[in-house]
């Protein structure tokens, strides 16, 4: 299991509908009036998508504070995340992290360089430091994934000046942005330089509740805009995603409502699941809950849930995490308190 | 201009709608019920798509008459074409031809080999035969874009033969497939070899008139499906093209009313072009009509059309032709009237 969100995969092993802890998605669904408006836009379907995709830049520029020739669209973050790995000849990654970094770089035969986090998940400046050269493209998770944790602002500017200094490029995956708490916009941080040597990713796949719809965004300087333009495939975005990134950006109560929603949940999830014995949550920014098994494996835990009914995200496919980790998504109150059931169930286990 | 149906791009230059001549999409519109079946997955969108494709792959196979597992699905077939080049050192394109072929190879840094199609637009096998090696992915349209035609049946067995023996891999782009005359069907020549060195992408694009949704798919050997499977992006099909491949193969009514039109079109409209002065249209298997100009450049004639309102598309950017041709989509009987008209209007300023 490579990825999360295989529902289909597994729902042989419980008789009834699975609850799917092991994406990471927002528990209050779409926003109001998308379904109307794409509803809307299906005579559109029979023409191509603009390949320029000029209104959905604009659209993309507002939210994100930037001109529309600093903006690049793919089909998902992944996509774009795959032809920045494409661009470059040497791809450092920090484990454990999103395991397409690794995956794409792979593919392409990129020289491939394997940090890690520190203990507590925090970034080594000083091995960034040093593997950093003018080839290197960077990749963050930011906040990173499975670990949850957002990279403050003083390490991240740090970063970002050594990294300009050594010439390389630094691309932060931004995909839960905006599930943080609001510290700072990294949109906003590097915008006087216009962001050279930088490159940040969004999607709509989780905070919009469109994984299906498949709309990935960036910010980067026109040069690079330039550059990807060259290398991302033709009509990569479709119809309706053009369409929907057109409308949600605008649904400022469903953003704010969408927030405050999840931050109330993961403050709750995570003093409940403190409680609980022979495991141990680690701090989160984001929607989802990296989990240190203490007592167990995860295969045991796994199937344990899906016992119930319950779908979580077994971690060892992270590379740089071993057999004993688990993630689980921050959802709506009701089935957060199923989940908290059965951790209680496993908890007696002991 | 590298691709048709940039709409957007030309609107300022006339007042009124355009009609757009120069992308290739089937003109009886969406299948009946596509709409509503498409609102009923609204509610898959805020899930993630199946990463394995299981429905969808299922039913391809039975419109292609192949096992599931023969089946491989990307987001349009270009997407399919870009990972089939990655995955070959040696690309041999024939010109003219879909310029990704080639764009796609160059941004890999393959190693290309460009051949030519002879004058009347059919294949030379000769230079197949001295081209193909071991490393070597031969692409061919089938029928091929702009020229528009199809390889007919024994050439097309002779050439899978040689790439056979000498161990290349044949990669046929059919995604005009269904508008062709009912010859043969290629995934039924190669079904008893399991589909050994070569593979068939077709689209649900241009017949199904789905250029906004974005749905590749293509028979190959299970050996090469699994191949393809570890270089594809994860989730490279949305929900809606996920659903909707789930449902326009069962439009039996659709496909043969939709085929029965075109043909109907395509005689009406080469008869009347046939009697056009200063141009030569070529005979064509497919939906487009591939037009040498006799008297102008495509430059002059491109925007004659524009300032009336219709939008062909102009060749010099497919490589190896030159600035004398332009190529015309077979639309409706409405549109094939005003598009005679213009002809005609042309005809008059010799």
């Amino acid at each position: 299991m490579r990825h999360g969100g295989d529902l289909i995969s597994y729902e042989k092993y419980y008789d009834g509908e699975l609850i799917d802890f092991s994406s990471n998605i927002n528990p209050l669904g779409l926003p109001d009036g998308l379904k109307e408006e794409l509803i809307d836009s299906f005579p559109h379907m029979t023409s191509y998508p603009d390949i320029k995709y000029r209104h959905l830049k604009f659209s993309i520029s507002q939210y994100l504070k930037c001109e529309p020739d600093n903006v690049i669209v793919g089909n998902g973050a992944v996509d774009i995340i795959n032809n920045f790995i494409l661009m470059f000849p040497r791809i450092i990654v920090v484990l454990p992290s999103f395991s397409e970094y690794e995956e794409r770089a792979l593919i392409y035969d990129k020289e491939i360089v394997r940090l890690r986090y520190k203990d507590d998940f925090t970034l080594d400046i000083g091995s960034i430091e040093k593997s950093i050269d003018p080839n290197s493209l960077l990749i963050l998770g930011n906040p990173n994934n499975p670990t949850g944790l957002r990279i403050d602002k003083e390490t991240l500017i740090n970063i970002y000046q050594i990294v300009r200094e050594k010439g390389g490029y630094l691309l932060l995956d931004e995909a839960f942005y905006e599930f943080c708490p609001k510290d700072y916009d990294s949109t906003q941080l590097f915008g006087k330089e216009d962001f050279k040597n930088v490159g940040i990713i969004r999607a709509a796949t989780k905070f919009f509740a469109l994984p299906g719809i498949r709309l990935g965004y960036g910010c980067v300087s026109r040069d690079m805009a330039e550059r990807y333009g060259k290398v991302e495939l033709p009509w990569s975005v479709n119809s309706l995603a053009d369409r929907a990134g057109r409308y949600i950006f605008e649904c400022k109560d469903y953003i704010r409502d969408s927030q405050a929603y999840i931050e109330g949940e993961r403050e709750f999830l995570l003093k409940e699941l403190n409680e609980i014995k022979g495991i141990r949550p680690f701090p989160t920014h984001t929607n989802y809950i990296l989990i240190k098994l203490l007592k167990w494996k995860e295969d045991y835990v796994f199937h344990f849930f899906l016992k119930r009914g319950l779908l979580i995200r077994k971690c060892s496919s992270f590379s740089g995490m071993d057999d004993t980790y688990i993630r689980v998504a921050i959802k709506d109150r009701e089935n957060n308190l199923k989940l908290i059931q059965v951790f209680k169930e496993l908890e007696r286990s002991i």
